[in-house]
């Protein structure tokens, strides 16, 4: 078995950044990745991929391994103090160009500081802009079966944390049907930092079957100027999201990170109406009571 | 003469959003601005008036008035401490159709605490799809005009103040071309309250025809789709401006405000691209470097 160690961890994650490229271009069937490299000043750098495809409008997965000196503020910031500190992870979200098809986040990532603290964290959840309560089930269920290959608690801690996470409180609106999220995963009774890992891994390997296959159902489905329309709003709120309330996006701008990289999370054409009014019984006006309904038991609307 | 109270400050906004909605009807030929009045829980509350007209894409002018009790978390981030807060002011943001046309934003406002500590704030600030510098040196010239009628260092330090305010320091960008930005004016040596407050009223008044002359003169220019996509990316950096940086906004959203109110400034169909790069030579690579220069003196540019 090989050493768990940081440069092991990070070797995985750029794997998976290849291996999710690659079934993204073959689900997309047309779009193609293209690559920055990029290095920060205080130490290590990233892998920045981009696509814009027939079905995925607008993506980004980003691989990133960086390191350096932890400011005083930073560590209060972090509960950690100042230090040497390593984090790597993988990131994406993908906007696709069908409304009826849902947006996609995924993040895995490893956390040190002067090699004694570490942790893991990251997370799956969906934006569909219009909920399809069998849908939100099925992904639902996919993640919880990854969840349950590891610990019998994980579903049920990671699925309301990503309800309390995926949050606009400035909306009272859930971004979309959650999912699971978890942050500072260390070794606890019965649960070693191998065992963390490899729930880690299953969570990244799960990401890419999981969005063909709502790629490849939803993108048949046709859609009219009007569910245009409304994807440019709920992508509204998705920048919303991001920039106010997002704590990952906003370390990173506020701590001089690679802004780019930061905002590959960001739509394309998303559109601000005041007071918007879905019609009465329309379907948008059923996703945003889903939206508003609150720690909705996806599971149970299979 | 009037006494100056919080009353006669608050009538006299009120009146101010009259004459500079009925202004942009005017100047914008079709459009007619539709009013949400509203109530805060808390006590006050305010008129929000929109538009979507020929010229005008997507404007907003709001009033508000609102009172109640500061906490001691909310007091502390004022510095004031707990206790009752009365709080005025009118708000503008506008979104034009033609690229060419500047994106403007104007605020003055009054606050008050216990009765005894009170101070003004405000500013005017254009945001060009397009830098032009004569028209910023214009629209400088003009707000110097104002402060100058009020104090010989006005403009000296309002100018600066705007710089350092609209601000991305995750871009290293200006927001546009600056203006002028101040807040906790209070009385001070050979400044009274009743001084404060002719300037404050000066600059809300400035607003309309200031924004006349951009809209008439402007509107007439012609643009082609690569203006248009241009403006919505510069739309972008208006919308990470106000959600990551924007304190009136960020306070309005993290304190539970109004949020169809706070957010009447995001704009129309923002667009965000990854790595975005100006054709050497171009409009839009000129803009990018004005906006990248610091602390322009854009007065000497007419």
């Amino acid at each position: 078995m090989p050493i768990l160690n940081k440069e092991h961890i990070s070797t995985w994650f750029k794997h998976l950044q290849d291996d999710i490229c690659g079934q993204m271009e073959d689900a997309d069937g047309q779009g193609r990745f293209r690559e920055d490299q990029w290095d920060r000043p205080g130490g290590g750098g990233g892998r920045s991929r981009v696509i814009s495809g027939q079905l995925i409008e607008k993506g980004g997965v980003n691989f990133s391994a960086v390191h350096g000196e932890l400011s005083e503020k930073a560590g209060k910031a972090l509960g950690t103090g100042a230090g040497s500190f390593f984090a790597t992870g993988v990131s994406i979200v993908l906007h696709p160009h069908n409304p009826m098809v849902p947006i996609i986040h995924m993040n895995v990532r490893y956390f040190e500081m002067n090699d004694t603290i570490w942790w893991f964290g990251g997370g799956i959840d969906l934006t569909p802009h219009y909920i399809v309560p069998s849908d939100a089930a099925w992904f639902h269920q996919s993640l919880k079966e990854v969840c349950d290959q590891h610990h019998p608690k994980y579903y049920s801690e990671f699925k309301p944390w990503a309800d309390r996470y995926f949050y606009l409180p400035h909306r009272q609106e859930s971004r979309g049907v959650g999912g699971i999220f978890f942050d500072r995963l260390k070794a606890e009774e019965g649960i070693s930092k191998e065992d963390r890992w490899s729930f880690v891994k299953d969570v990244g390997k799960a990401f890419a079957p999981i969005y063909r296959h709502l790629l490849e159902h939803n993108s048949a489905l046709s859609f009219e100027e009007e569910h245009k329309k409304w994807q440019s709003l709920r992508r509204g709120r998705y920048v919303e999201f991001n920039l106010v309330w997002d704590r990952g996006t906003r370390f990173g701008l506020e701590t001089n990170g690679r802004t780019e990289s930061i905002l590959m999370s960001m739509p394309p054409m998303a559109n601000w109406v005041y007071g918007y009014q879905a019609r009465p019984n329309s379907a948008e006006e059923k996703t945003l009571e889903w939206l508003q309904a609150k720690e909705v038991d996806w599971i149970s609307m299979a």
